[in-house]
């Protein structure tokens, strides 16, 4: 019997990506593999049922799950569909695995054989089945475009019949791949941009974008390439010199959230209430506690004249090319043990070992375990 | 006495513009005249009453109306408005002259020196008051900004560790100085860009942006840098052409508004049915009846799976910039008759008799006389 894949409709409201798009399907069939896909499930992504070749359909999630021998998704599906699949099945996708301790106790309890990407060790071979990274490209491009749609000013210097436009200044805080992409879209449309990342040696990814490093003067590089504590005194001092580069900016970007984690508070609402009239903050962590204080997630908040925008699941409003990506890095990861349509993980593999949540009824991962206290 | 300047709040809901800003008040105290401003009418672009040095401010338009010399404007006042205005005093803007003859009237029963700006010969020394230019090259930028974020696939080339995104298409329609605004921005945030403009001599402009012109072997050159109306068989071989390239792109922009005439109906519902799934429309003349089949001003539709956004007093999303854009046109129309704090209007120049509206209790603008039947 062929491997089945299955691939549900995401239940999430407003997730708009899908787990396959129509070139992996045909890369899958090209293993021998099998397809199952719920019917309608890339509606949102715009993909047709017509566009999937050779694929079965089925006309409910619990139906597909119970028939499929690997799921693949993009948010955890919900606990009916857990359900409703087979015992030691696989589960494939961005688990959100610290976020619900019933979740993981149900796969375990199925004996289902979940990996979850935010896992995934960043070594040089897992870079092409990142989707943190992938889905973080897009968020950060998405940011800045959110920033310049808001913006009362125009990005770029325009020069017209009655005088000259100066470019508008945009300042991104973290400078990891969402940070990068947003200081590349900015600088794209053709603002000045700043950017600063606790990290000193992103200085040099930022400056080779066009950016501008925001030097605070402090430096948390300690011995050994690890990062030391500051003193108080230095922190003030940091949080003094950001505070000034908030307060010249135009827009504000701010992608500093850490998987698993609530994200940084770096904005205070005393640097929100220094900022210039008309100035825009888009704060990319709003989903995770927000990096400003102020943001709502999911919502759009004037605070005196300054527009604060939390927008939620970013990946999700360009679903076209984040599913095309996401896909890829899921296909990636499971098809080197896919052979002659059948799947052989390989558990000595240091990425599908790394990335496994649960297996043969055990949580796997030493880190989940100790945050969710199984 | 010196000239009083007025400038009242904007009352069309939605306008966020103003008709100064702090620099071009400055420039209007320093030739002597008065300038007094309606409290809090800067607000919703971002101007602070404080931030206006030296100017009277009046608790009500009435007010300042009935007092002022000259009223500067971005949209026509109220009726209430003009009925405060003394007799013989000046009235500059956007008075859209074409489309309210109740308006006129009260303006020639008033006896009020009325300038539209719309009405401006298009001669070189007058590019500097151009108004409709000036916005039009905001509404351009936003438009492929409105385009870019709606779009679930990204405008530029993406490298990333799995793959490589192609480009995404833009066809942008109409290359006046929004359409190429639009071409530049959609470029700048990497897209291919296409274009078409009935005006064949617009090709080297569009291909000096870096965008390929589509031929489509129709010309409509007009008189005044504005197209002329194409006969029915040139608008079905125009259509049939286009309709290819509609047929090819995922984002397409529509600029093709004649100031004071309905918009050319470009776009059939038949071309739209024929655009990829996720393809994104933007009418820039949703407000003037559309170049598109089936844009709704002011909503977002989804035909099929195109979605297509019909955005209203587009200039208006971007008030900082488009203000200051547009102040320095009204200072440049109205400054060189202003010396010593007095406004002497010369009607022997080219550029006030052009776009004068009514004067002297007269209807003087002949083109508009035709169209009102006044």
């Amino acid at each position: 019997m062929a491997l089945l894949i299955g691939v549900p409709a995401e239940a999430i409201a407003g997730e708009r990506r899908l787990s396959v798009v129509p070139d992996v399907v045909k890369k899958y069939l090209g293993l021998g593999a099998k397809v199952m896909i719920q019917t309608g499930a890339g509606v949102s992504a715009h993909l047709r049922d017509d566009m999937f070749a050779e694929v079965q359909f089925a006309s409910s999630g619990v139906e597909l799950c119970a028939a499929a021998d690997a799921v693949l998704c993009v948010q955890p599906p919900s606990a009916e569909l857990i359900a409703a699949m087979k015992p030691g099945a696989v589960l494939l996708g961005m688990l959100q695995p610290w976020s619900s301790a019933e979740r993981v106790q149900q796969l375990m309890e199925k004996q289902i054989s979940s990996f979850a990407l935010e896992l995934l060790p960043r070594i040089s071979r897992s870079q092409s089945m990142d989707a943190l990274s992938s889905q973080g490209a897009v968020a950060g491009y998405e940011c800045a475009l959110i920033a310049a749609d808001h913006s009362p000013k125009f990005f770029p210097m325009l020069t017209y019949a009655a005088g000259t436009i100066r470019p508008a200044k945009v300042l991104v805080i973290g400078a990891g791949v969402a940070g990068l992409q947003a200081i590349a879209t900015a600088r794209r449309i053709g603002a000045m941009v700043e950017a600063y990342d606790v990290r000193p040696e992103t200085r040099e990814q930022i400056e080779s974008l066009g950016a501008k490093f925001v030097d605070t003067g402090v430096s948390a590089a300690g011995t050994g390439g690890y990062a030391r504590e500051l003193t108080d005194e230095e922190k003030a001092k940091q949080a003094e010199r950001l505070a000034k580069a908030v307060a010249q900016c135009d827009a504000l970007i701010t992608t500093a959230a850490i998987p698993g984690k609530k994200a940084p508070r770096i904005i205070t609402a005393d640097m929100v209430a220094r900022m210039k009239p008309g100035a825009v903050v888009v704060d990319m962590a709003a989903d995770s506690g927000g990096n400003v204080e102020g943001t709502i997630a999911g919502e759009k908040t004037w605070v005196n004249d300054v527009l604060l925008i939390g927008p939620t699941n970013i990946a999700s409003r360009m679903p076209v090319h984040a599913s095309e990506m996401y896909a890829k890095n899921l296909f990636n990861f499971i098809s080197p043990f896919i052979k002659d349509g059948e799947l052989v993980l390989d558990w000595e593999d240091e990425v599908v070992a790394g990335c496994c949540l649960t297996h043969a009824g055990e949580l796997r991962h030493a880190g989940v375990k100790q945050v969710l206290g199984l």
